[in-house]
Order: structure tokens, then C-alpha cells, then sequence
């Protein structure tokens, strides 16, 4: 990952006027700005019962993240178990503030939040863990260097230590979606969304998340943090056009891919 | 919406073998489903200095939340403004827990998640906010409720009272998505993302959530809520074939559309 792309605002522009022949919907492109002009801000809502902001954060053991993300997968759901792995062993070991903090909450997200398949459950929730012990002007590299390996990784990598089944198959998502993401690995698989071989693939995910991030965590407070996402080639290759600097004004840096979605490039447009 | 279709568990079975000639990835489909075995068990994070979940609720004002989530828009960004629309009315009437509550950490899903385009902030936000005052058991059918109106209602549909444009055009996203969300705005509007008019469009939209939102949270709280959100037809057309009961043994029940992204049907497929 490019740090400049990711600790500055991003803006979009969309292309008007395409000559793409995409569908009017499909053709769209272009996501990633920010929507806040002070977004570094300390919040109105810090009052005297409130903890400081960021919350403190101190090296973790990923190996031990992971069998509690595994864990809470079992008990609350993906975008739960992403966050309570690492906010568990924060809590250990430093109690308050930690011990008042309403985890339950966090099972909202669970596949793509309350089911609708959009953003990856255990994204949803390291991301809001990341966010919990990061100012705001580094979080955003953090999140993104997690969002960049997910997509781009055989995933799940991570075994637990007793898990429900002994072997699990791999698959990259090519995206942060959870509907793309399940539904890749159950091509590639053979297995059904309803079998609990997915259930447990879903877990060790989760817990392969959760590890990964503590490590960009622990590497961010050992002052040792180096992202290491780049865009990949067939998105920089759309950009090579669709970039800011070029033709339609469009703007899109952070996906990890655009085809998922834009798949049909129309018989005019280049390799279409 | 159907609440029966929410609050069950809802799974998917992806196409193996399909005949439908898409690209490989464009090809998945399914996606709705839930990954936890038991996930209305209180987590076990719960201790001696966490209040009792859920928080409690009482009925707001829709429109000072949506004011309040328009301010918060432009303070942290449009999660921040979701969350921060409800919370800010429970802060203020009940005071305790909700004065410990890290809101600022809900900054994180500015612009999809960092700026990855992902799951809407708005939605985000206020889908952890519901998720803060509600049993989990009833949490996903007062969601579905909201992302639903999102993806087929023109938006914006508040004016906050001092805006910083007169008008701001509509568009209806037919997605959950941020950069299908932003760039079907973008597109119909003519304004660039990176212009004021679109960050305007982005508050007013935050409020507007917001506010829906907190009606559909009253009307829980006055036991009076009743779904109306249902599966649009163009997605039960998909799913005639492509549900758990049909052909491909694919089930996707909650999305609000599929050709967003599932464009390219290919020559074989009727109506492709």
C-alpha cells in the first residue's frame, strides 16, 4: 500500500459522458474520498465520564487474538469475533477502559451486516478496533494495509489450535465484500453457504484477520509499521484511464479490483 | 421488507456448474447468511463495570437527531454522523452509559470503510447504533428495515435547517453500497465527488437516515414497528431461479438488487 494514497483525502470524480457502453448503473466508478472536512477533530461528545481518546493500546500476541477471534466467531459472528479478538486481550491486560466497552454490540456486521452481504463482517469489526486505539490521522493506513492484504491473500491462513474441522480450503476474494468473498471460496470449495465446513472457514478467516492485524498494531506501536499494499496492476491498469489525471475524471485507488463488478467493458471499450 | 426473511438465519448455496457464462468472479452469487451458531448468547465480554446490554432506549426526536447527525457529518465524517445522530439524543436525555461511549472511534467508516468505497457510512453508523439499543434478537429486522429504504429511496429526503446549499438532487442508489451509492449521485447529478454539492449530499443523506432511523427505533420502542420493506421484483425474478429452491441452488435474499454488479449475463441466459 502506497501511504499517500491513504492519509490524504481521496476524492472521486465520476465519468460523465462515457463511451464505455456499460449498463447505466454498472458503468459507474469511482469510491474512495473522504466525506468529513476535520475529520482529525476530537468529537463534541468527550465529556468527564469519557476516556481519553485513542483508547491505550499495548502489544498483543496475535497467536492468542486469533483463538479468541475463533472463539467469539462461535459466539456472536464474524464482525464480533474481529473485534472482540483483539479488544479481549486489551482488556486483560489493561481492564479499564475496556471493561466497559458494550462488545455485544459488534454483532450487527455479521455476514456483510444483519445478512446483506456488503462489508466483510471481520473487516468491519478489526477495522473498529483499529480505529478504538489509533488517532484518527493513522488509523486509515492501519485499516488499508488490512483491506489490501484480505483481498489479495489465500485466505483463510490461520488453523486454530482445536478447530471443528482439520483442513479448510483457501481462496482469494479479490474484494472486501462479503457476498463475493463467501461466495468465491464456495465456487472453489464445492461447499454449500449453509455447510459448516463455510461456518468454520469463516472462523479461521476471521482469526487469520484478526492475527494480521495485530500484527500491523503491534508493528505500529513498536514505530516499526510499514504498509506493504499496493494497488494491483489490473486497477492501476484502469486507472491508467480512469484515474484522475485521466479521461472521465474518475478516481478510484483503494480497490483491490474493479472487475468483480464492471465485468462487461462493452464492445467498444479496449479488451472488451 | 418481510420479517420473516430477517429474522431467521439466512444462508446461501452458491451455483456450482452454472451454464450462465459469466466471468468467474462476475459468476457468484449468494450471499446472505448467518455465521454464528448462536449469536443471541450474551457475549462474554459482559463484567461487573459494563452497563446491561442492550443501552436503553426511549424515544428521540427525529429531527434534532437528523440535525445533529448533519453536524456530525462535517465533524468526523458520515459514519461518525450515523452513530453519532442517535447517540448524541440518548446522551443528552439518559446521560449514563452513554457518556462513556468512544464515539469518536465510529470515524473509521468514513467513505466505505477509509475510503474502500464499501458498505455506506450512514448505513454503518447507524446499523452500530441500532445494534447498541436493541436485543440482537430484534436488531437485524429494524437494519434490513433501514438499508432497504436506502437502496430504493431517492435520497436525499431531509433539508437540514441551515445548509450550506438550497438544493441538493436526489438519486436513488439501488445499492448499499458507498461507490455505487456516490457515483449513481455523481452521475445524475453532474457534480464531481470531490465538489462541495457532493459532500453536501453526503450530510444531507447522513440526516436523512438518521432520521428515518429514529422512527423506526420509536416505533419499536412503541411496539408499533412494522416492516415494510420488501425484496423488489427484480431481485424475486432472479431468485426464482437462482433461490434456495431453484435451479443453481443459490439464495440471496436480502440484496436489493443483483444487477448493480451481475450486468453481464451472458448470450446463454435469458434476457442476456
Amino acid at each position: 500500500m502506497n501511504n499517500t494514497i491513504t492519509t490524504r483525502r481521496q476524492f472521486i470524480k465520476t465519468a460523465g459522458g462515457t463511451a464505455l457502453g456499460l449498463l447505466a448503473v454498472g458503468s459507474l466508478t469511482g469510491a474512495a474520498f473522504s466525506c468529513s472536512s476535520n475529520k482529525n477533530q476530537v468529537a463534541a461528545e468527550t465529556t468527564q465520564a469519557a476516556a481519553a481518546f485513542p483508547w491505550p493500546y499495548q502489544k498483543i500476541d496475535p497467536t492468542a487474538a486469533a483463538e479468541a477471534a475463533y472463539a467469539a466467531y462461535y459466539t456472536a459472528g464474524c464482525m464480533y469475533g474481529g473485534f472482540e479478538g483483539i479488544i479481549s486481550q486489551l482488556r486483560e491486560a489493561i481492564g479499564a477502559p475496556y471493561d466497559s466497552f458494550p462488545s455485544t454490540m459488534m454483532g450487527y456486521g455479521g455476514a456483510g451486516v444483519a445478512g446483506w452481504g456488503t462489508l466483510c463482517g471481520a473487516l468491519n469489526g478489526v477495522a473498529a478496533a483499529i480505529s478504538l486505539v489509533s488517532d484518527p490521522k493513522v488509523r486509515s493506513p492501519l485499516i488499508s494495509e488490512v483491506f489490501g492484504w484480505y483481498g489479495n491473500t489465500a485466505l483463510p491462513v490461520y488453523k486454530p489450535a482445536s478447530p471443528k474441522f482439520e483442513d479448510i480450503p483457501v481462496s482469494t476474494a479479490d474484494s472486501q465484500l462479503c457476498h463475493v468473498s463467501v461466495s468465491t471460496w464456495c465456487t472453489k470449495s464445492g461447499f454449500s453457504a449453509t455447510s459448516p465446513e463455510r461456518a468454520e472457514r469463516c472462523a479461521w478467516l476471521t482469526a487469520s484477520v484478526v492475527k494480521y492485524t495485530a500484527e500491523v498494531l503491534n508493528a505500529q506501536a513498536d514505530g516499526s509499521f510499514a504498509a506493504s499494499f499496493v494497488v494491483p496492476e489490473s486497477v492501476t491498469g484502469c486507472l491508467s484511464c480512469h484515474g484522475k489525471n485521466g479521461m472521465g475524471n474518475v478516481h478510484n485507488t483503494n480497490q483491490s479490483t474493479c472487475i468483480n463488478c464492471h465485468s462487461d467493458l462493452g464492445a467498444n471499450h479496449p479488451g472488451g
